[in-house]
């Protein structure tokens, strides 16, 4: 067995309640459960979600992912008041969110106001082997004296997004006098949601049912005498559905048989199937280091729990929101993040998840042609924020100016057009690691052409060169420019992919391959100074620059908006991740280690990393100029955005893509994976306070388990490969003992 | 000026916050706020409501009284730490409601868990001259050293009615940095609400604002030293509107000129405008009585507070909610509640108020006549549950069974027909108190000939007799009789008075008239035992009865639901509350002494008084058996209902009717006031213990205002009137100098 790390909530405390409710968060890609405590804190934002079923709650709103009724809520009281941690004194706490089973542990010792001691534990967890699984222990001891103890719980459908109501309660029904079941249809009755649950408790007590005002609840009464240990046992089944092939009553009565099954048993058997599940998980996926410093193989286990938890691999109608299954910023919507930063941990882990997350798209090309269609363009523009159809979901306004009050809108769906070549990027990187012929022909070809018409019918003739006017690159405080490199060099890169596949799988489209040699023939592609650095875009150069070292110690909570207008913010050198080093990082045929490293140079000052994508990728790219020491640096401070000391910084939700750069940042960064013209790469360079790193890789056929340690790795394969280490090419059978080379002293030089 | 009694909430509990919540909510008919605290509390539930403004949300739900976006929370955070009364030390407390202007008032020294000490102070109000205003202040006072104070507040449209949304933002706005203003429809587009907010501090602060997920928010951070007051000022703005008169920027710019002229004049000057309003009100309404417990001065107050605080005088549109502005109880509902409970007191102090709610009812015959018309009736067959609109809106299912789990319907709609009648009943006591022509030529007696239409229609001929089957009298405990007493008298009362203003006010309808007399001639009225004991209906006499004094001491609870199915209660001579006694209270020409007398002592015994319309009217009608011991008894268990310890009693709203009847204990029961074959009586008898007793009344031209002392009256009168005191008529010219007159012994024995 692997050891594996756990994730901790060092104490209680009203202002974190939040944060560790997102970073400790239950989920299996079907269903989210944020970790809340049971009992109920103002502060404390409950929330249930399942993958892909989203809704619009009322005019002018955007589809959201919806907010289920709860079911962990407890409330408990002890000889009639009402337990929170408030009040009274913890005399010990542990809570912890084990990764080898998935499940959230907390203990506590508790002394009430009139001074009585007692033993609160609750246990959780959300099945990995079921997904529509949950199910969780709450036990309760009182260690001084007898106590009176009422536990309620059930499911409570006051549950909102933010006040925004999206399902209408159809029934709610108590089976056996142990069974609950409450029905609910999303007010646009597309989609059903049924949620029953069973609770039971270990000793005799005087229960009772009450339904009202969208809850449906069980009440436990009794006295528990010293020492005796109280425990509820609540098993959950969460399913839903947007088809009719059933009839509701049946689709209930099938939930209802599934809970029996799981009730009957009970916590610690479906627990056991769960981490056998997450076993696999981990034998398959984790990243191993032997660091001076634990925290690492802390960020690396919990990014890969996290990658496994907020991807409904079991679905290609529904991919990776931007805060997972763990919270409701924004909105639950799937941006560029998916393909940019979660795609790779699954398409070198399990590519079958990564053609899944790509169907996604190809299944959503109806709405991302009629965007394009609308604004006059050819091909799809895919939306820049996605739900459930592909239709644009981005809301017309983010915040308020915070000093005038005015409302702003959101340029990003207007202009942010790089998400079409950034999807079509993952299709290629779909195709190199995996050589999916079908995948190609069919869904990968339609892709790379309907993303290559759009750039084509995009471009602006400017005496007879092709421009590409009025964007916004992912350096989002730069708006409305033209020839923005990342969006040039990725938008030409995208047709000439087109071209390469359609030649490759024999399409013809004599229209099409003319406009597109066209394109890429005068496209104008922005070119490098003297020392390798890339302008931005046309304008960028000639704007001023500030000095931005208060604001990058602040970096991800956007300071600068407190001092400057965001039109203020346009006119100045301010990024908040810098593009440059982005197309650096994904085109590396395209730079080379001198160019890359000047960009570096140049932007990362300019840069405040107010997005949570940006140090990642410096890391990144700093690895592969040889600064292992400040790709360590932007590795730890991209891993700190969830795992840091702020307690809100992921109050609404994890940062999916900045936990699926915890992983890129090991193996891209430190291992020095890259796929050049469509071949494997590998480079290793630990920080020098890491003893050893062990992963494993899928490419193609082969299975890769890759060990490091020092200057030395090994890798072995289970199927015939090649690739380049070091820069030297290799061949490996599959079939030999594992292959042992030593970097050369120049290998692992800084640059 | 007046000394008006206070509300007071002793001190802070988790468990009372709801009860308080609703008690001390401030309100002018037009807008009801509840009392929350300006912190939060995870079992607080903020609530404000507009009177009239109903909405459906969702399928198979009601119309519901919608709960508004919340202006009254304050997040305060002291030294970083969020301020709340479950940690930390209570060393001060003062709650209060000052009845005399309408101010609720907290005033509290508090030490937090670091040790410092803080004064911490609120007031606030609604206007009673200004209805859509509301003010508060919030203030801090650092009292051992200086601390960092930030305090959050704005418009939060979070809110809902327990998890159902109503609302869509549809704009929110900041303007010149200090007022805040939210447009939100309802869900159906039938209405708009605009809430406008001025925030100001009266120290200099860092502000800001946000918008986000519903929430417009101002922020002010500032450091106060020691000794110094930091005080918010807000003032509130709430309109709306169902009509589009006005285009909507017009009308919410409007509403941002109410508040900047409100908001320039300032708290103090606001509050001294209401202040004068509610003097208006006590001048005209109070009911003064000395008595050796100061807390029957305290219920009165409350009563004449409640009563002024929950009527929407200003809008015939709407009428009474069962909670008044309170909470979403029975979801804002109408009742015959209002017509019984609640128009008495107003139709003897501003009877305008009372022919508004009985147009009320006029305006919504449409709705009536339709529900008549679906069950094959003819005339009027009023909602049981009110709203907007007239339609039936009782929900269709009530509670779960508590012990099986199963929803139960809910039969009001189906068979509680007497409402019909208690409207028809108001209709007379309102001419009878007014002689308003005008009203009975035309809604009145309309609402008389089409109730008594429903009457005639829905009897049942059985051999030749008419008898009313299928009926729930107000004892809803006993479901689905034949000839219920109170509704078959009530009935033919009805159809009896519409004959008889039919006649007065010359109307001709020939068909109509000969029913009608037919109806009075064959319907079927049970006639009383030898004891003048009336049955309750056609098999109530033939259940067997049991000893129900431990559900009667937890009157009110239903806790007979917890042993009994209803099905098994139904079956029972288990009453919820004393049809007969009710019926003995209305129509007193009917019934003797001596058989008022038999009633209540044959009933009470078999009476839980689990509706909180129970207790006050057998006070009533013990005070006119000359019981004035037990009347008293009665009356004080009535206005405990809110009142008493119970602290969960009125959690969703205060009891609206129990209210009026605090009022009518006094003015119908121990000052003896009845309107006797349409005359009226007084007969003063007060409780031992009452020193003296002080009313005023309005009777057709006239202000009375009435003084009792022990056994001598004295009545002065602004115009002619004819009265019977004491069963001698007495006439008083208007201009004399006040009548005096004594009880002889016979008057003021004892049954």
């Amino acid at each position: 067995m692997l050891t594996l790390s756990r994730l901790s909530d060092p104490a209680f405390s009203p202002h974190s309640l939040n944060k560790f409710a997102s970073t400790m968060a239950c989920g299996n890609g079907y269903i989210g459960i944020r970790a809340c405590h049971e009992e109920d804190y103002t502060q404390q934002t409950r929330g249930m979600y399942l993958a892909g079923v989203y809704h619009r709650a009322g005019r002018d709103e955007t589809n959201e992912l919806v907010n289920l009724p709860d079911v962990i809520g407890i409330s408990l009281q002890l000889d009639g008041e009402p337990f929170t941690l408030l009040a009274g004194e913890i005399l010990s706490w542990q809570r912890e969110l084990d990764f080898a089973c998935g499940e959230l542990d907390r203990r506590l010792v508790w002394r009430s106001t009139t001074g009585k001691r007692f033993q609160i534990d609750s246990r959780r967890f959300v099945s990995l082997d079921q997904l529509p699984l949950a199910a969780l222990q709450f036990s309760v001891t009182p260690l001084d004296d007898a106590a009176h103890i009422s536990l309620s719980t059930g499911i409570d459908a006051t549950q909102t997004n933010s006040g925004r109501q999206h399902l209408d309660e159809a029934s709610v029904q108590v089976f056996d006098q142990h069974y609950l079941q409450g029905v609910y249809d999303t007010q646009d009755r597309a989609t059903e949601v049924v949620i029953s649950a069973s609770c039971r408790l270990n000793v005799a007590s005087e229960n009772c049912f009450t339904a009202k005002n969208r809850r449906l609840n069980c009440h436990h009464a009794l006295v528990a005498h010293k020492g005796e240990t109280v425990t509820l046992e609540k098993i959950v089944w969460v399913t839903h559905r947007s088809d009719k092939t059933l009839a509701s009553a049946d689709f209930a009565q099938n939930a209802m048989c599934e809970l029996r099954r799981c009730a009957a048993q009970g916590y610690d058997a479906l627990r056991a199937q769960t981490a056998l599940a997450w076993q696999n998980i981990w034998q398959t996926c984790r990243v191993e280091v032997c660091s001076d410093d634990p925290q690492d193989q802390r960020a690396l286990d919990y990014a890969v729990w996290q990658l496994t938890a907020m991807t409904p691999a079991h679905d290609d109608r529904c991919s990776i929101a931007a805060k997972g299954l763990t919270g409701e910023g924004y909105k639950g919507h799937v941006f560029w993040d998916t393909e940019i930063f979660l795609l790779p941990f699954h398409l070198f882990t399990h590519p079958q998840t990564a053609r899944s997350l790509l169907r996604y798209r190809w299944l959503n090309l109806a709405g991302a042609r009629e965007k394009a269609r609308r604004n006059g363009w050819s091909g799809v523009l895919f939306p820049w924020e996605s739900a459930a159809t592909g239709q644009e979901e981005t809301p017309e306004f983010a915040a308020i100016n915070i000093r005038t009050g005015v409302r702003q809108k959101v340029a990003s769906a207007l202009a942010e057009h790089h998400i079409v070549a950034d999807i079509a990027w993952a299709v290629v990187a779909y195709w190199h690691a995996t050589h999916d012929r079908e995948f190609m022909r069919h869904e990968g070809l339609t892709l790379l052409m309907e993303t290559a018409s759009f750039w084509i019918s995009r471009a602006t003739d400017v005496n007879g060169r092709l421009e590409i006017h009025d964007v916004i690159g992912p350096d989002e405080y730069t708006e409305h420019v033209n020839n923005n490199a990342f969006t040039n060099f990725m938008a030409w890169q995208n047709v000439h992919d087109a071209l390469k596949f359609m030649q490759q799988f024999e399409r013809s489209d004599n229209a099409f391959v003319q406009a597109a040699q066209d394109f890429l023939a005068r496209l104008w592609l922005p070119s490098p100074d003297e020392q390798g650095v890339l302008p931005q875009d046309d304008t960028f150069m000639a704007k001023p620059a500030i000095d931005l070292s208060g604001y990058k110690a602040k970096a991800g909570k956007q300071t600068i908006l407190l001092d400057y207008s965001r039109a203020e913010v346009n006119e100045m050198q301010i990024l908040k991740q810098a593009d440059v080093v982005m197309l650096n990082y994904l085109l590396p045929e395209k730079f080379d280690r001198e160019q890359c490293a000047a960009n570096l140079a140049f932007y990362e000052p300019r840069t405040i990393h107010d997005s949570s994508l940006s140090q990642a990728i410096h890391g990144i790219v700093a690895a592969r100029c040889g600064d292992t020491a400040q790709a360590y640096q932007f590795w730890r401070a991209g891993a700190a955005i969830d795992l840091g000391e702020d307690p809100h910084s992921c109050d609404d939700g994890i940062h999916a893509a900045a936990t699926g750069a915890i992983w890129s940042g090991v193996v891209q960064g430190f291992a020095g994976m890259q796929v050049i013209d469509g071949e494997l790469h590998l480079a290793p360079k630990l920080p020098e306070h890491w003893q050893h790193l062990k992963f494993s890789l899928k490419w193609r056929q082969a299975r890769l388990d890759i060990y490091v340690e020092g200057a030395t790795v090994t890798i072995d394969s289970t199927a015939p490969v090649t690739l380049t280490l070091w820069g030297e090419n290799l061949h490996l059978t599959g079939s030999d003992l594992p292959f042992v080379g030593t970097a050369t002293t120049e290998d692992s030089s800084d640059a």
